[in-house]
Order: C-alpha cells, then structure tokens, then sequence
C-alpha cells in the first residue's frame, strides 16, 4: 500500500522516478503540484476536480472527448493504486489548466509534462475515471468487492462487436471544449501509466450530440436529427438521484454516490441513410428532420404523443426510436446520455466512411437500465437497420475525489 | 460539357438525379441555392468563398481540419465537370453556413443536406479542391493540361508511406473552427461524389499546429513545441507572391492565380519522444520548449542566429531542426505551413498511441521548394529519430471560382 497521507508531489515524483526528484527538488517541476494556481485561467472555464461526485457527468456536456481504455499490466495492488494516485494528482493539475508538474523543468530529464497544451485554456476540462469488471478478478484481490451491477453486458440483438474496440480494466473519459485539452489529458495518462497499464482502445469524439442541461441547445447527430431533447437534465437533482447516482441500494459500500457507464461505439451506415427519404428518415426517428418536434407535435420540446392516431395507424410509429425508448414503453426508466459524434475515417473493407455515435450513458445499474432499454431496440427499433453496435464497455465510476492525497477507489483497495 | 451558364440551380439539381428537381421544383429544396443568403449567420464568421484565390490558403488558419482525397470512377470528362459544378454549388452554400438546397425537401425524397450542421455557424468553413497527378492520364484528356510543377513526390529520405493514406485525383480541404462543420463539408461532397468519385482517404485534423497571420498566437505541435512561428504570414503580400501563388512563370495558363499543396501524414512516435530530456528535445528543435525562444535568444519572435556559438559549438546544432529548416540555409526557399495535429486511436501492432502532425503546405512549386527542403530534412534533420512519414499527396489547386456557375479548374477542361 502506498503510504497513508501521502502528497500528491510523492505521487508526481513517484511516477517520473527518482530523476525527476533528485534533479528537480523543490524549486523545480513539483513544486506547482502541491498547491495548484486555479485563478489562471481567471476560473470561469475550470471545473471543480474535487467534490462528492465525479465530474463529468452531471457536468453540461462539453463539445469534445478524447476517451481511453486501458489494461492494468502490473500484478500487484500497490502498484496500479500509486498510479491510480498520481492520475489523480495530474488530474487535478490538468482540470485547472496548469500542466503537470511545471514546465520549469531540469534539463536533463524529460518534461514532466508532454507540453502540447500549454497557453491553452482549461477549456472545461473533466477527466471522469472508471473500473471495468475484469479488474475484479484475482490479480488484485478485488473479487469480492465487484457490485452486482457490474455485470459484463450479455450479448445484445445485432451485437456486431470488435473485441479491439471494447472491454478495459480502466476506462478514461476526458471532456473538453477544446480538443488539443482532451486529447493531452489521455496522452498524458497514457505516459503515467508506463510500466503500470497499457493503452487497450481508444476514441476521439468531435461533436456532443446530448444535452444535459436545460441551458443547452440540443445538438444534432451524424443523421441530421436533433438528439437528447428528453435526456436527463442536470438541474433535475432529483431525477439523477433516482437515474444516475448509485445509494445505499448498492452491495457495494465504496460504489455509492458513483454511477456506471455504459460505453458503446455505434457505427452508422450513412451512405444507406442518406438515401432514405425525408418522410422515412423522420419516421425512423419519430420527430422532424428540421424542428425536432415530435411527430404530431410543432416544437422541439412538445411532449411526445404515442396515443396520437392519423386515422387507424399511430402517428409515432409503433418501430419509431423515441417510442421505443421513451419512458413511458420502459416502466419509467431514463438514462443520462453523454455521447459524441466520431469519425474514423474510410472503412478499408467497403471504403464507406466510419462514422457514427460514441454511445456514452451513465446511469444507476445497467442490469436494470441499459441492458433491457437496449435488448428492445436492438430487437424492434427501425434505426437498426442504419446502425451497428461495433464496440463497448461498461465501468464502474467510483464517487469523487476528497482532496489532494485521494485516488479513484481509494476506498475499493483499503 | 455541361451547358454554358449553367445555374447552380442546375448542378445541385442533377447531383440529386430527376426525383429532386421533380418534386422539389421552385418551392422546395434547391430554390435557395440560386441566391444564397449569406447574412444568415450576421456575416461575422463566414469567409468568402469565390475570388481569385481559393480561400482555405491565406486564411487565416481555422482551429479544425477535414481532408480527404477521391478517386474518379467516372471516365468521361463531362461526368467529372458536372460533380465539380455540383461541389463547387454546395460549397457556396456551406462555406455561407447554410444548408445545401434547403431543409424545406419534399418528403419523399432523401434530404438534400445530410443536417448534421444545421443551426451551426458558418464557423470560417473553407473548401479548397486540388488536382492530383492522376487525373490528368488519359481518361479525362488532361495529359496535355499536366503542369511540370505538377510532378510525382519523389522517394524522399525516410520515406514509409503507405499507400492507402497517399494520393488520389482530388483533394478537398475542409477547414473551419468547428469540427462537425468541417466534417459536414467533407460528407456531403463525398454523398455529392456518388457515381462519379469515391472517397479514398480522410484525415481529421484536432487542432491547427501553423500560424498564418500575425493576428494569431503561435500554436504547439504534439511535442510541446510552438511550431511555424516564422511561417509566412497573410499580412506578406509579397512573400506569397513570391513563395506561395502561381504567376507567369507556369506553363500552364490555368494554374496561374493557384498554388500546388503537399500533404504529409506524419506519425510522431511521441512515447519515445516523451523519454527524451529537456535540453535534448530543445536541440532537436533548436527552439526552447516553454518560451519558444530559438536557443541564444529570449522571446519567441528573436531572430535565429545559426552563427551564434558557445565555446566551439554552435548554440543551435548542425543538426537541429529550425536550421535545416531555415531559409538562410536552403538559398532562401519557402513554404506556408498550414498544417494540423491528428491522432487515430491505438496503432493495433505496437500499442502505441497512432498521432503526429498532418503537414500541409502551400508553394508554387514543390519540385523547387518542397522536395529539395525534405530531401535534406530526411537525410539530417535530428527529429527524424521521433518520426515517420506514413501518407504523402501532391496536388494542383486552380485558382479561385469567379462566381455562380464557375467550378474548380473549368479552364483546364475548357
């Protein structure tokens, strides 16, 4: 176990090896880490690292997302929590907009920091951690502290699913308004990582296509439509309390006030989709191309009519995604999406663009959420026949960080 | 050939085939590309798009980048005109921030615009198209048209391109500061595309690495170091008439007002690079990381002095990047650099994260200025040790479009 109170310059010094300690000292590099300058950026695009929850999730959804998942290599304990310790402590620089360490460093060891986000913004940057269920198994000890809700997904309808594309003892989500941000955040988790676990997959996401506040505009997604206009809102405590957050419902004590994310990588065939009429496309959705509205209805946020009838057939269709996936065909059951559109350039097997949503949804227990939401679709939805599944994950995240000495599931390991 | 004075009406007419004109008519769907509004997004953040130049060059440098190269499939001459026409009317469109067409299409047909960008500014968006050294065999009876600046890439130093990230008869350059606004472009003209060319390579760019106006900061490369802070700059009229536009000096009267573009996918291998101290990162750059001070100097903008010593040894090494680079050792040549950093998830063989810099460069004449600058750079260049040139293109970019009914390169096919 890594000492009881230790700071996070241990943690930086730590992870950069005894080079970094010796040659920089107190007035080099570490120094920054053990007090961090918030008001750099003049605090209006840094978002709280600290606090009861994880940010990043009930966080109004920022534009862009560089997202990670890694393999723990090590085989001991002690040695994935002083990394799990010093992500935090870079975590917290990071989140602030101040690099890690600092940039005066000693000549002759490499930069603390990988530099390519210096003179940038914070740019709302969260970096949201969480724990996949292989983590539990033998190597570190953790079998018996795995919630039941961390269940590996069962097979869905129309899973087509890359193996290199899913699954992760860690995941990392980086949020930014600011690409270069996001994607330093994971790179820079990558390199504290060296020696300890290894990059599995990862994904850039360069669109939100969800609200999750009521200040936001819905965004579109890669089919035109308007996406998220019912999702989750976080000004509703309530309904994230009820949605989201995992309580004492939990087998898990060091799980409550943390959430599960479901993470799945949805290509969408839109050469096919495009050559769909309007009529057929807005049916698919159920709402209206240009609006948003929903069928029967004039303005985006109309409540949604199911019962509504043009002459003997619905008005939504009874195979329209917002039927299928709306509350009221599910018992009441909601999710909080957070995703983003992603393109990976040609598919060199069709030369088809691959494209699509990054499906990220958070949410109190998958068994219960996700998992029959998406066996519906899977089965029944008419966008199946635009989309495929080719990628996923679900994690464990862990409530947030105390303070400076904190890790993700410090509470898991103790 | 398509008939003179044709409208864009007409173009975006026929890239839909007879169902759109035939249900749309005046009232619906292409009745605002005769006239397109461009006051929609209060003018402030859209660049014009006809004019002597291509815009997408001189601009200064948009945040975001879509590129992607096609390969004709039509045979005949007319075919490929008349996508062009349909491009270039779309491109009107877009780079005004407005849908193609209108999103008012009658309902049974496929929507004109794919939607992802509706309700998003014009965001500086600039579509820039260029010609490679494949058109112009003997499909399209271009082998006469071919300008000798034109020429093949030769194998340059280094060399490990691979060929599905290389070349290609079109290039499209979608720049703007919004990356689904970027992707918007690049989607549609590949949907514009269908029947006539196909997509052979993309490449998504996260953030700019060059400078080109001295209204902007300079930004850093995935290796933490400011980059093209002695680029050519905009406000430099004579240095792009120097260095950048083609002039009299072409042998071919329809390339004159153009330029010629070399795109470069370089990988950084940034988890060696990582490992590497400070001062020897410095002296591979012959910059310093934090200020970006050329070494001897204090401020970034200080002039280079490669004469500068410290004992017997050069201040900035013999090897160093930013003096292999200099004009003053390379008889005064230039480029404008107007390239961005990219990362393409986990290189499946290594582990390694797959990232770099996607190097666009603008020139008269590559055979006088890009090739004799790589060809030195590949051979000594102390940073080749961190990377590797994986895709290479070279293409002619007419100039620019005179207005509705002109297209890119309609004097070369007239």
């Amino acid at each position: 176990m890594p000492e009881a109170g230790v700071g996070r310059r241990g943690f930086l010094g730590g992870a950069l090896g005894v080079g970094a300690l010796a040659a920089g000292g107190a007035g080099f590099g570490v120094a920054k880490a053990v007090e961090p300058d918030r008001s750099a950026d003049g605090g209006t695009s840094a978002v709280p690292f600290y606090g009861r929850r994880q940010a990043g999730i009930a966080t109004p959804a920022q534009d862009r997302l560089a997202f990670a998942a890694f393999d723990v290599t090590a085989t001991d304990a002690d040695a994935l929590q002083r990394m799990l310790g010093t992500w935090a402590a870079a975590a917290a620089q990071m989140t602030a907009g101040e690099p890690i360490g600092s940039v005066e460093t000693a000549p002759q060891v490499p930069p603390i920091d990988t530099g390519e986000a210096l003179g940038l913004p914070a740019a709302r940057l969260t970096i949201t951690v969480g724990f996949g269920p292989s983590l539990f198994d033998d190597r570190f000890g953790l079998r018996a502290k795995r919630p039941a809700a961390l269940a590996e997904l069962p097979p869905l309808p129309g899973d087509t699913l890359d193996p290199n594309r899913s699954n992760g003892d860690l995941c990392v989500q980086a949020c930014a308004d600011d690409p270069q941000v996001a994607f330093h955040a994971i790179r820079n988790f990558a390199r504290l990582a060296r020696g300890t676990a290894v990059l599995r997959w990862s994904q850039l996401g360069f669109g939100r296509t969800s609200s999750t506040s009521t200040t936001q505009e819905t965004p579109r997604n890669l089919m035109g439509f308007k996406d998220g206009t019912n999702n989750l809102k976080a000004e509703d405590a309530a309904a994230f309390d009820r949605y989201v957050w995992v309580g004492a419902e939990s087998d898990q004590s060091w799980m409550r006030g943390g959430s599960y994310l479901v993470a799945r990588r949805i290509r969408m065939l839109i050469e096919s989709w495009d050559t769909d009429n309007l009529a057929d496309q807005e049916e698919v959705f159920g709402r209206a191309k240009n609006s948003g509205a929903p069928l029967g209805g004039k303005h985006e946020f109309d409540p949604v009519d199911l019962d509504a009838l043009k002459g003997t057939q619905p008005v939504i269709p009874i195979d329209a995604h917002i039927r299928l996936a709306s509350p009221k065909t599910n018992g009441g059951l909601r999710i909080l999406r957070r995703g983003y559109s992603y393109t990976d350039g040609i598919d060199p097997d069709t030369g088809l663009l691959d494209a699509g949503l990054f499906f990220l949804a958070f949410q109190k227990d998958p068994r219960k959420q996700f998992v029959p939401l998406q066996r519906k679709l899977g089965s029944h939805d008419r966008l199946n026949e635009y989309i495929r599944h080719t990628g996923s994950g679900v994690f464990a995240v862990p409530p947030g960080l105390s303070g400076p000495g904190d890790w993700w599931g410090k509470a898991l390991f103790g």
